[in-house]
């Protein structure tokens, strides 16, 4: 196989969202005096509020809204539905923007640096451009460039965002590695002719995830993370 | 000024192409019993073809044709008038991509590292994406990500893409400092709201340069090279 480039789904994947945004919504509302809140089911809500969202736009119920946007308009409806009306537009926004500051899961950063000796490195994620360069300087994540949703306004699994992505680093689809912890992810990108990787993240969800803890079968490098898959790859 | 973000051009203000490329088009003829051949005219006729080529895009005479593809076709039109119809696929290939390995003026890569300890930092270019990709590996320039003219299929100075750049940034425009070594493409940012940053590269165009030896009036920062804007800066 001639890899050229790797493209990382990032949520889920290289930083640990979950942990990340209930920790800060916890300690904000600590803050405010709103600690009796259950911020662990509103952040499951949060990301639950994701999928349908994100399919308006891929319908074109919705014209394209990046994923801030997105992510601000479902926080005001679950401020709503958990009595949070009074949180000010300043509190909104600095919630909302908790997305571009989440923690990388433990082996990533280094594993990066591994990688990118060898191959090109770019996020393929459905967060916008500004969310991923603030996330990359956060969680000291060091890509060649910034590939995003955004810039292609179609959300994966649209055929264009990984079709682009190959466009744009001036490759062959078949030359692009796809790194993900989720299999539908990697079968999209399968079915448009690049390579695939899946490293499991058990606890991405948190303790009751079902789905994704192991590669589905057709997987060219089911792997256990990142530095397994620098191994593989021989970087 | 809040300024928060940071866009470069790139050929010329960052990097050295007309020494790169000679160098390598020298080094590559003298191996191919071509050392007759004028390479410093040469570059200077391919360097040349590449406004009016932009401008067949820019005019929607052209359809959307990126700088790789640009540089190829003027490559093939003077390897014609220079004799050099010897010149196979691969070789062609190879020429076209010394655009990819160029070298930066000596205190880019010190002074933009500097930089981005306090401001997101960004090319904002008329190379092609995977262009730029090749060049910040090869010569170290560190960036949060790429951005070009390919993102938004207009080039410079078209509005579209200091408009595009700053939306990507997620900032407005105002608080995007525009850096380049000619005036006229920080006229376009300025007249955008974009604010300017000018150094002078008095040898870009080789010992005859008589344009954009100094900054116009209205530059927000004039300056003697990256260092001076990092010490202008505060960063």
């Amino acid at each position: 196989m001639a890899i050229q480039a790797l493209i990382f789904d990032v949520f889920g994947t290289l930083v640990d969202w979950r942990t990340s945004i209930i920790a800060e919504l916890r300690a904000f509302g600590a803050e405010r005096g709103l600690a009796h809140v259950d911020w662990d089911g509103f952040v499951d809500d949060w990301r639950a509020a994701y999928v349908p969202a994100m399919e308006r736009v891929r319908t074109g119920e919705l014209p394209w809204t990046n994923l801030d946007a997105l992510h601000r308009a479902s926080f005001d409806e679950l401020a709503d539905r958990f009595g949070l009306h009074v949180l000010g537009e300043r509190e909104r926004a600095h919630c909302a923007f908790a997305w571009h500051r989440l923690r990388a899961w433990p082996e990533v950063p280094a594993a990066l640096d591994r990688l990118r000796r060898r191959y090109v490195l770019a996020p393929l994620s459905n967060g916008n451009v500004s969310l991923l360069i603030d996330l990359a300087r956060y969680a000291d994540l060091r890509f060649d460039t910034i590939l995003s949703a955004e810039l292609f306004h179609h959300y994966k699994p649209d055929p264009q965002t990984y079709l682009g992505a190959a466009e744009l680093l001036g490759v062959p689809p078949s030359d692009v590695l796809m790194v993900a912890a989720h299999n539908g992810d990697l079968h999209a990108a399968a079915s448009l002719g690049l390579k695939t990787a899946f490293l499991p993240r058990p606890g991405e969800y948190g303790p009751r995830q079902s789905n994704d803890l192991t590669a589905d079968t057709g997987i060219d490098y089911p792997v256990r993370d990142l530095d397994d898959l620098a191994d593989r790859l021989g970087a």
